[in-house]
């Protein structure tokens, strides 16, 4: 089935489940500016205002410009398809008032972007839209639906993240000869690129920053590109961070190599060390995540491990959840701090993919792993074949 | 000079021309959900929520979670950039007080969809972060300094759109031996596609309806893709409107073919005619297109011209904006329906792209062009070569 039915019928299913009435998606231009949950519903970027109405007894029903209306009928998706030429607010007032819902689900949250697609100024544009109506009062936060809708992954959205997790593991082997003394950050990061420009996979993120590639110690590691003035030396280890997008969906992982000196063979053991208790405080993660149990609860399993250790917290969440986007939102496996808002009181759901990560910093460069995990009903399952001993180049 | 430095010194001009204090992006996940306006003035996404200060003194800030910051450090763009682990809102709250801003615009706009890149939940959350302080009450919308900053091309911007430009000149004519009897409209986009992925040009909107084909009589014509159902016949006419994406800067041009039928020379009268009436319209709309008009008086121009050749009104605006987006927003040459808000009310403006474009319905398909011309002090200029004749495959 293709994995846009899947998604509707699957959001239908939590509109009963939450006993909610209508769910409605309000966007235009959305190549430009596209409400995350759009391409999960919708055929095709429409360019006019156009309204997506789902709702609890299983009614589809899209309002679109007249030019942008025949993406919609096409498709097939859709039980309704009503178009406008000079205002969409007569046909939405219409529809509205058949449907008389109790609340309408919009796509605003404070916490969760990818249940945040609706603009401030459409926003306003809806309630002018609806001003004088009952309607305009009912309107309440989708974050609920859109959280649930986009983390449970379906039978479709499971394959595709294997599959890119898969071509990710392979790129990983194939830049493992590179990592060698004298070369930069960039040239590896170049490397990475034009393997990628002769196939269907694009970077999971920024290509700016996909991959990040750390070698040797680093003060600055994050989100920041990789340097022309960094340069691979002996007795160093170099850290990747990287994902493809295959078809609409992404993976994101980390790996780790030691590059030798002359005449070492295996990594110091400071640098093992810090290995080993990542690896551990991973596994400890995983083991802490199941259906039910608040984000929050297996952040502190993974932070308290590395404490343990004797290492400092690492200054992020242990996992954010993985699909059509590296980070796709929702419950978060982090601590409460603000900047995470309501995310990592969520409950842990089966379908969830989330990715854990962390690292800690050594005299010979940041040593951090990630892996990418499916939720199931008694646990996990890892999707990545898991890095259990540091590589060597 | 690089086109981001380039647009921030614009936009600091424009706050002093408006008197206003402070514009401020507030974002997060850009990647995910980007505000049009942050690539605009920033070098690279950001993950954590951000925000990005212009004072109308000059000054330059970004406050930046801890892994995000460095990005903003290294581009050499920014006076001060501040970091945080927890919690953006004290950082933010004393860069406020110090700046004092009598207001602080913000990305919300009804109307224009590139200056509403503030979500309704971030638009919450800094209502929230300012609670307490009398800043929450002095936030405007940015909607009249962004509609500037990205009207007005900067130098390097006109440069990148007159390079898609031509781009997508020689993609029509490498296209056109393949606009023969028989072909399906799917066809002629896989071969557009197909060059594409050769090249470091992207289409400049959504793949699949760019190229929009259309191959003789078409009942809905607009924004839908190719379809494998409908081929190309002697005796009809094919159109594409279509465009690229070069170093982030787009192009907008529909041009039009006639397939003879066995024998014949030229087009028949009826398509001559239509031919001949657009290009009248969009002639006629150019000449009216000058600095300090508003932009539904350059619609209504064209549109008189074609209604008054008996033809039915073009069911949309004559031009939109162009540029980093092939619908950049701001000011349009349209009329004034509910739909387009306010930006038909809006001066035209030299260094605005606009992209005239109309067609008609005949027996033989739809008759459409599309230009890109740019705003001069004394009137317009053709980015395009236009097409004046009608193309034979």
């Amino acid at each position: 089935m293709d994995i846009i039915e899947e998604k509707i019928e699957q959001a239908i299913g939590i509109l009963r489940e939450l006993d909610a009435d209508v769910w409605m998606l309000f966007v235009r231009e959305t190549a430009e500016i596209a409400d995350p949950s759009f391409a999960m519903v919708a055929p095709a970027h429409v360019v006019w205002q156009s309204a997506i109405i789902f709702s609890r007894n299983g009614e589809r029903i899209a309002i679109a410009g007249r030019l942008d209306a025949e993406i919609f009928r096409r498709s097939g998706l859709y039980g309704e398809v009503h178009f406008y030429d000079q205002s969409i607010v007569p046909e939405l007032r219409q529809v509205m008032a058949r449907l008389d819902p109790r609340q309408i689900a919009i796509n605003y949250s404070p916490s969760n972007h990818t249940a945040d697609g609706l603009s401030h100024g459409m926003y306003l544009t809806l309630c002018e839209a609806l001003r004088g109506t009952p309607y305009v009062d009912r309107l309440v936060s989708a974050e609920e639906i859109v959280s649930r809708l986009r983390g449970r992954k379906s039978p479709g959205e499971v394959q595709r993240v294997r599959q890119a997790i898969r071509a990710t593991e392979e790129e990983f082997i194939a830049v493992t000869p590179l990592l060698r003394r004298g070369r930069t950050e960039k040239d590896i990061a170049d490397f990475m690129h034009t393997r990628l420009a002769r196939t269907d996979l694009q970077p999971a993120w920024d290509a700016r920053s996909c991959p990040i590639v750390n070698a040797g110690p680093c003060a600055d590691s994050g989100h920041a590109g990789p340097l022309t003035s960094k340069t691979i030396e002996h007795g160093q280890v170099v850290h990747l961070d990287f994902g493809v997008r295959k078809d609409g969906y992404c993976a994101d992982l980390q790996r780790l190599w030691y590059v030798r000196r002359p005449g070492e063979r295996r990594a110091p053991g400071n640098v093992q060390r810090a290995f080993d208790v990542v690896c551990k405080a991973i596994e400890a993660g995983v083991k802490a995540l199941r259906p039910g149990v608040p984000g929050w609860q297996v952040d502190a399993v993974a932070r308290r491990t590395i404490v343990e250790a004797g290492y400092p917290e690492y200054p992020h969440a242990f996992a954010h959840q993985l699909g059509r986007a590296a980070h796709d939102g929702g419950t978060i496996l982090g601590p409460r701090w603000e900047r995470y808002g309501n995310t990592p009181l969520g409950l842990i759901e089966v379908g969830n993919i989330f990715t854990p990560e962390l690292s800690v910093q050594t005299e010979a460069g940041m040593v951090g792993l990630e892996e990418n995990v499916l939720v199931t009903e008694h646990g996990c399952e890892f999707l990545s074949n898991p890095q259990t001993e540091i590589w060597y180049a």
